[in-house]
């Protein structure tokens, strides 16, 4: 079968065997989409080598339970080892022996086929077009800020960073009734944010404003972004970190303490949710598509993916 | 009066005005206590000329209030504007307006007269000797943790560095009822601790623990302190920012996202329940008192604090 994957000497689109399906199931890809992960990944990012993707929608081909062969779904991208205290405890994306789709220890998504435990597979409702089924996996991860930081209508959040992740967040932040304001670089990405009723402005505009918001969600992954949100924030305000940086980050750690701030770090999030969020067309993703490719032009794609100005590219196996 | 004070060519010990008492009260100082910001201020932080110092107890000389006249207290060091929503609602500690005593635009306590508004100063319980009482401050700070996190005789925690700061959060934190683990380089301070019933161990005997702990207090103020703590700590824990570190600290914020981690800046806390634990006697201050000179010999009393092994130095007008 067909594969993008990162090997010593790069990125390459190579013919491997098909995977067993083994204690797991089998699943044939419908559709993938590009993160910004892949793209860190594909630079080095956290050693991995093999195939890459962890945004999919398919259709399980082979499963050890027969009834669920033939059933359209996403799915969970860790996997825990099932023994340890957080496993037993039901949430796998914390075990440190866990292996993480297309990113640690466990070929990924752009791809014909793909393993999973079953545990980690679900259904996708007829409703949501695969089109939009690939977005469940990012915009779980938005929506799973509000697994840990508490956001009311009365809070006041801004939201750094104009990329697919940023609207993503800002979107899933104001279905709570909070006003939210998202700042970016790009006119045309704000504008995605502003049709959904969410006040959008240029970096630019924002450059003297201070101490407003109780909470700003960094998800430029630049460190001018970083210290735009020490800025933003008031005084024991709550500064959410979703982009992972690459390497380290030099942070005004006095400030930290001086303000009494509180920096959250934001990695996977529900699945559950965000199928929901998708079913009633809650959070518009069908903007957020820039391109699509067939998966045999996945280096191509890969490339575009990269380009400023580009949202989600997806492939198609 | 004498006074300590950082001016543009240094520390000096000068001659200067005693202060009027306007609106505020006049403070004649008992004593007072040399924190490792006084040093960092002589050293360059935070840009501030003036008398140093803010950790002090004394006795009410003049006043508005000719009632508290005489009384013998301790001063909250924020002053805030009195009129922005953080007054108003009680809390001057992060008043953007906000002089701080010895720290930001207002001359502080290593001298012998000191000003500070009536409403900061607390009268001290007869049973607290001036030895005692001049911990107020510090022990406040540390004890404003629990403001900051939440703490349970079921939290396992862990505090990084056996300085002052580290040893009053240590026995503050174990008052919780929580199993508390002091990390430190230096034997005799780490026993300071353990008679108080705290466990304590040295850096070397921690360097392969990992994920261990709900909550790691850095107390050290170091790189080394900073990486330890997200080391020690378990998925989703806090680390809590004690330290005011000088200048930016390199974070490893991939880390902080991946392991969902929450980076807790804590710096003032209340002064009435540090009074009470004083007062009950349920933290050892005694055993952090290294030195004490008189007001005179400030500036040998700033370098005495400077080196390694020595706590407390108190100086005595």
């Amino acid at each position: 079968m067909k594969a993008l994957r990162v090997e010593k000497r790069g990125v390459t689109l190579s013919e491997i065997e098909r995977p067993e399906c083994g204690q797991e199931a089998l699943v044939r890809v419908l559709l993938s989409g590009i993160c910004k992960t892949d793209l860190e990944i594909a630079g080095g990012y956290a050693g991995f080598k093999g195939t890459i993707g962890h945004e999919f929608v398919g259709l399980i081909e082979e499963s050890p339970d027969a009834i669920r062969v033939g059933q359209r779904v996403v799915g969970e991208i860790n996997v825990g080892c099932g023994k340890c205290e957080l496993c037993r405890a039901g949430d796998q994306r914390h075990c440190p022996e866990r292996t993480v789709l297309g990113i640690v220890g466990r070929d990924g998504a752009h791809a014909e086929f793909l393993r999973l435990p079953l545990i980690n597979l679900l259904p996708v409702p007829d409703k949501i077009a695969d089109e939009h089924a690939v977005f469940t996996e990012p915009l779980a991860a938005a929506y799973g800020i509000m697994e840990r930081v508490s956001v009311s209508n009365s809070t006041r959040v801004a939201v750094i960073g104009d990329g697919k992740l940023g609207l993503l967040c800002a979107q899933s932040l104001a279905l709570t009734g909070a006003p939210v304001l998202l700042i970016g670089k790009h006119p045309e990405k704000l504008r995605i944010a502003e049709r959904r009723g969410i006040e959008a402005v240029s970096v630019k505009k924002c450059s003297k404003r201070k101490r407003e918001f109780d909470v700003v969600v960094e998800a430029s992954g630049s460190a001018s972004g970083f210290a735009m949100s020490l800025n933003l924030l008031r005084p024991r305000g709550t500064l959410v970190l979703k982009s992972t940086f690459h390497g380290t980050t030099e942070i005004d750690a006095a400030r930290v303490v001086v303000d009494e701030i509180s920096v959250v770090g934001s990695r996977c999030g529900r699945f559950a949710p965000a199928l929901d969020l998708l079913k009633t067309g809650a959070v518009d993703v069908d903007s957020l598509i820039s391109e699509e490719y067939p998966l045999g032009s996945g280096v191509l794609a890969l490339e575009r993916a990269s380009k400023p100005g580009i949202l989600k590219v997806l492939l198609r196996p």
